[in-house]
């Protein structure tokens, strides 16, 4: 059996503003993707929605797959997008929308938890983890699985659920299963494995693949995730527990998520495709490799902080090495006075998310490279103020 | 201490075709509000909504309220039209949105459990209760809360939550709480409190009120809800659900209701209204007590079924007495032969959902009054041919 459930950080407030009072003018925390908005404003009208009111009024879709509540139009975008990037296998796939890809893993719980299993089955994910695993697999008590902790303490032959990210949220590297026990089933989370992010440096293939609208595109807003499914039951039970939790998936936001989409794969598969810095995934990777070169070298100037080392490896999108530019920096602290790195940046005026909510260390903090300009800029006045 | 759970009949599967190969063309066993598309297709352009590529994006609202997912022009219009209706006081009320009012029935679920407790909470309702309520509760095997079945049922002074359906689905009948004491917390669930399935009796001022926009204008596809809650904590901790559950709501739906809603809310107030018949309440009243007429008249004219009697108070609202419409018939097979009135129905080609889902016989059934015409033309042709 695995190891009893550690305890449990308190679940940050991501989304709530300080609460004791103090004025922390910079907020890092969480992934909130911002900076992707002035590319959607120079697209301007073509990525437009327009929805007239009657339209999209029923709880049911038409389509024909294992997900009643699928758009179709969403469907096919899926499949034109992942074939386009390369990143995921789909024929042969069931494709499970929800409302953003945090639905989705609880689905998937839901879906491989064995419903007459004594206990509850243990979920793992190899330290340091994404801050929300915990405190979304543990809030409501269920007794059909619980939180396990870290992947490389998990001992024992009792069945468990490995939950993996690729690229990892927090610290970008492309991590693969740890556990390889027959009792084991994985969720991949694959929310940033795009273009902008990462390598694309094959083609995923494995049993559930959560996709979300809001770190693809920047669209955090619209509501959207999906999960390439590849056994028919668990997308059954998925289907099932999204139709229990919000019976389906918002139209509105599905035919958005679709245009928007096909705006992206338009403009590769154009006639006359636009410039090649002028299509997404170009130029959200310039800005995202921009970003880091800045932080990297602030970061090498000053002597305060770390960040990892990435490999350079080959790209099938783009055909050439690329570097790995993820959402988040995984900045440490190497101060001696400076133990609790948020308390330190906190101080400084920057809200960040500090290692422990990820199984890690203090001396590791979660920072976003998504927000705006001018928050960008001041987190590298910062580092190089601190020396 | 209340009662141990009753058994639970298996949760109907309402969105998925017929399992076992029969034909059923007429499905009226969901409460899928077609019926009003014709309704928002005379509309045509005025309620239509056009989503620029960048708009919406971030996953925070601008709002200040406790919901911090909370778009404010929707708030807007919610506090708008309960003034207009009058079927609920807003002022002193927080409003917390949901992905329909299934979600916010969780999330305050998950507020209103004592955190600390040795054990669940038991959740009970009155039958016949709404069949979805016993499989929301007990999907997850929930360590906060657990389905005790019938209030009135209910012995004991342990903790209990009552839910409170009024219009009650699926009888129709406006319920009040059963059950009056100190330990009890009530979530009244207000979906069909609007004038079209009945008089407006009273403002409601109740601790947890739960609206949803698909019963409200027919827009099931868009997935809003809606709560007003009086208590600040719970409001909070319902937004926090929310949060894990789904980080927030799609802002593209809450466009859209906050457009649809003032729609309706401006054909009341503007300077030149249009005729009453094409406001959207009077509409829609005039189509369900057409349909309700129907339905009564072939009821009577065949021995075969019985439906309940309703009251006519008078509607605030209207200021007429007004019979009750509701979205769904409560159908009695009165016949010997006809036990089982949804597997008879079901020979005659019609799909309903059986009383035993409701916590009642199963000589009743809930059949949908808001399909569309030619489904609801069959319902009357079969009910006068079985005679």
């Amino acid at each position: 059996m695995g190891e009893a459930s550690p305890e449990l950080p308190s679940p940050p407030p991501p989304f709530s503003s300080d609460g004791d009072g103090n004025s922390v003018p910079i907020n890092l925390e969480q992934g909130d993707p911002t900076m992707f908005e002035e590319y959607w404003r120079s697209i301007a009208g073509d990525a437009a929605v327009v929805i007239p009111a009657w339209q999209g009024m029923s709880y049911l879709s038409s389509g024909a797959g294992v997900c009643w509540f699928m758009e179709p139009k969403l469907a096919e975008e899926i499949v034109r997008l992942h074939k386009l990037v390369g990143n995921a296998r789909t024929a042969g796939w069931h494709i499970v929308v929800g409302v953003g890809s945090t639905q989705l893993f609880q689905a998937a719980l839901f879906a491989l938890s064995p419903p007459d299993a004594g206990e509850p089955i243990n979920v793992v994910s190899a330290a340091p983890y994404y801050s929300y695993y915990p405190a979304v697999v543990e809030y409501l008590r269920s007794g059909l699985y619980r939180w396990a902790g870290d992947a490389r303490a998990f001992r024992g032959d009792a069945p468990y659920i490995e939950v993996v990210c690729t690229p990892n949220n927090p610290d970008g590297f492309l991590n693969r299963a740890v556990l390889r026990e027959e009792k084991g089933r994985v969720i991949n989370d694959l929310a940033y494995y795009w273009p902008q992010y990462t390598a694309i440096t094959y083609e995923a293939d494995h049993e559930i693949m959560l996709f979300t609208f809001s770190k693809l595109t920047g669209h955090a807003g619209t509501r959207i995730g999906w999960a390439l499914v590849k056994d028919e039951d668990v997308a059954r039970k998925m289907t099932k527990f999204i139709e229990l939790n919000t019976i389906g998936v918002s139209k509105d936001s599905q035919l958005r998520a679709a245009k928007i989409m096909g705006t992206i794969s338009d403009s590769y598969e154009a006639a006359s495709p636009p410039p090649v810095e002028e299509r997404f995934f170009s130029y959200s990777r310039c800005v995202m490799a921009a970003r880091w070169r800045r932080l990297r070298q602030a970061v090498e100037s000053a002597s305060s902080f770390s960040l990892p080392e990435f490999p350079s490896p080959l790209c099938r999108f783009s055909g050439e090495k690329s570097g790995l530019h993820p959402a988040f920096a995984w900045l440490k602290c190497e101060r001696e006075d400076a133990e609790d790195c948020e308390s330190f940046l906190k101080s400084l005026g920057i809200r960040t998310r500090g290692g422990a909510h990820f199984g890690a260390d203090r001396r590791y903090v979660r920072v976003s490279m998504l927000a705006r300009d001018e928050m960008f800029d001041f987190l590298i006045k910062t580092i190089l103020s601190v020396g």
